[in-house]
């Protein structure tokens, strides 16, 4: 289908649903007297118990499931600030996602502050009814201190999907693709196209996993991230510096053509192309090179032109070409995880543990240039995401609750196998339009 | 069942199932190809769509639907200020409720934060997301001000069940248990038990439906409300005074014996009993006495001694005695009713139209002493009472989108019915616990 088409049938749907969630009782209701358990009066003991221990919240309501996306819609897809209404659509998307995926009940909260502080503030007064929080599109710099804010504070995981989702899943495909071509983590050299929210993270991401950061190399568009930069010492552009003066060892100077000469790796999370990387850029790059141009809806260069220029293995965010790198494969799964653990929080450490999970199932499979990656069709990833973020949760001291793994993974699974079970319940008793 | 058996039942009912509401994607996914359209790339034509014209969003996504339930849990049923995580039972069972009754779809949200400006900001910052909002459980007198500053400044209806809720329920009551014992709105006299959010909501709307508010004499625990009371004229119980100077007009003094003393009505909306208000007090009361003892989940003088004291009608908050007058005959109807129409606000005029549709559908089944009010099993009074206060709402200037009654009627009627459906087809297919 063409981009005119699919537009064309989004309204359309989108209309005809009137949006693509509800919230609906999860509890049997037979009679009158049900709600004497469900509500008054029977409730009131329900609340005694929870009076008396808190954290019993989580055994009787569905705090333990419940997750809010937050977004302030400052930064919404490729789409830019276009306000909290019109994010509505992505964050009920996710919701649909969430669950369909991972059984998590996520709701869309789009808030009316694009003020840093008041976000801050509005978030951590949610967080008695939820057990996680998913901030989404929302725009650098403020997006990394509501991100640190909100962990240090709050007792429930709090995740940004733009920043940690994407780091986890480019990861897991770097993994793969390096296994491919057979080159090492600590050899390669890698540039990472794009200096925002989801490219700090990713490269702070590949650090921890074992990348050598004097052989990355940052361009934004501006250039090359190096320290003869002034305009990111101050201002605005800061939070790049300590970046800065960790990578690019070499100190190169100049723009993204000179960054990915001789480069292994080129990332980009930049703007939408084509043209953003130019054919002759890529054919610069050291043999078997990789190339991830992730721009969505159109990638900062079109794979049958990276091929051509001499990479051997390119990745989108689309999902008409192979390797699709979609934030879709992470956040479902990585959420059912901590959830099921109650974890407090979500560590980088929890990150990569589901990045090498991501990894392993595709190995499992076979992997090749065409497949490094998983996609949203092979459902069985989740549950195992959910037990390596679970267990790495346990293994790090954040989880409220200790599984053995098989117990974890029969729990996960029967919550996600539930929820597609709804789905198609729905769908067969024609309760969905 | 006696209520250690309801209490022992609830927790582990709560236990078993978790919490009480989940969310569920309500549109179709028959394949990945859905997800271009729900989801990247086609999401953004729809994102693009509202930006382009904000009030479209209550086409394009699940706003127009979705109610935000919201309490800081400083004054949950009768258990008082237990905190808003053990709040979360009740507002699960509300949401259970708005669903189930009136195919709303409601979130509860219990805040950590009990101070006032806060509670106001947070709610407000939450309003894209939402098409109505529902306060609960918010002790006095900061839910007064709470109510009506979200209602200035909020561009959808804010509602507080425990004020406007339980007075439309109230009034409904009272308006047939006058037509049973054959006496007149603008004669009778009155006395309110009890000075709480719900007492004085329900004195005002009276006095709206034409109740003489010189008959009125309301008794809070410190007795009559009197010129000469001085603790009312300043600090905490200053929210008195207005009310003191408007009933009373005999200036009365001395406790609810006094006060009861001739009257044709009590109302008690005060601490549960039994023995708050005593058998004598209501042998003084004149002839065809109507006595609503509405605390829970012990009424201020049990159903069979106020009749043994001469009381002709008595209803309670009870489902196990004739003449429940309970709150849940009332909200999932009432915002089925302003999200159909799209309205901006809920006036008292509003839930006037509520009162007397509740009545009038009692009026036509047959009323008589033990039937003033329908319960629960009704469920089509729900959506009667939508379309009488969608109507008053296009009538009062104030919705977004008008309705001929029998088109509303339909609308209301069809979105009910489904959600009745979802249960039992989740129930069939043993998709609850």
């Amino acid at each position: 289908m063409d981009e005119e088409a699919i537009n064309k049938q989004a309204i359309e749907a989108h209309k005809r649903c009137k949006g693509k969630i509800e919230i609906i009782p999860k509890c049997p209701i037979r009679s009158l007297n049900d709600f004497s358990i469900w509500y008054t009066p029977g409730v009131a003991a329900v609340c005694k118990k929870i009076n008396e221990n808190e954290d019993s919240v989580f055994d009787y309501t569905n705090k333990w499931n419940s997750v809010a996306i937050i977004s302030d819609g400052t930064r919404v897809l490729g789409l830019g600030n276009i306000g909290p209404k019109a994010g509505i659509p992505v964050m009920e998307g996710k919701a649909m996602l969430f669950k369909y995926f991972g059984g998590v009940d996520a709701i869309p909260i789009c808030l009316g502050t694009t003020d840093k502080d008041k976000i801050i503030e509005t978030v951590k007064n949610l967080q008695p009814s939820f057990g996680g929080i998913n901030l989404e599109d929302i725009e650098k710099p403020k997006c990394f201190e509501i991100l640190e804010t909100l962990k240090k504070e709050m007792h429930i995981p709090v995740f940004h999907d733009d920043q940690q989702g994407t780091a986890t899943v480019i990861l897991a495909g770097l993994i793969n693709a390096m296994k491919v071509v057979g080159k090492r983590t600590d050899e390669v050299s890698l540039t990472m196209v794009g200096a925002g929210a989801a490219g700090f993270k990713t490269v702070e991401m590949l650090i921890k996993a074992g990348f050598d950061p004097k052989k990355i190399i940052i361009a934004d568009s501006k250039g090359i991230l190096n320290q003869s930069r002034d305009d990111i010492k101050n201002g605005k552009g800061a939070y790049k510096w300590e970046m800065c003066i960790k990578t690019n060892g070499e100190n190169r100077e100049g723009g993204v053509q000179e960054a990915l000469k001789g480069s292994d790796i080129c990332i980009a999370l930049s703007k939408p192309g084509p043209g953003t990387i130019k054919k002759e850029w890529i054919s610069k790059m050291s043999d078997d090179a990789i190339v991830f141009p992730c721009a969505n809806p159109i990638p900062e260069i079109m794979p049958d032109e990276a091929k051509e220029a001499g990479a051997r293995i390119v990745a989108t965010g689309r999902s008409d070409f192979p390797n699709q790198v979609n934030n879709s494969i992470g956040f479902p799964g990585i959420f059912r995880g901590v959830l099921d653990v109650r974890a407090k929080t979500i560590t980088d450490g929890m990150c990569l543990a589901v990045a090498n999970e991501i990894a392993r199932f595709a190995e499992e499979k076979g992997i090749n240039e065409d497949y490094i990656i998983p996609n949203m069709n092979e459902w069985e990833l989740y549950p195992r995401e959910a037990v390596s973020i679970g267990m790495e949760a346990i293994k790090e001291g954040l989880a409220r609750k200790k599984f053995a793994k098989s117990e974890l993974y029969s729990i996960s699974l029967s919550t996600i196998e539930r929820s597609r079970k709804i789905v198609q319940t729905m769908m067969k008793n024609k309760l969905v339009k």
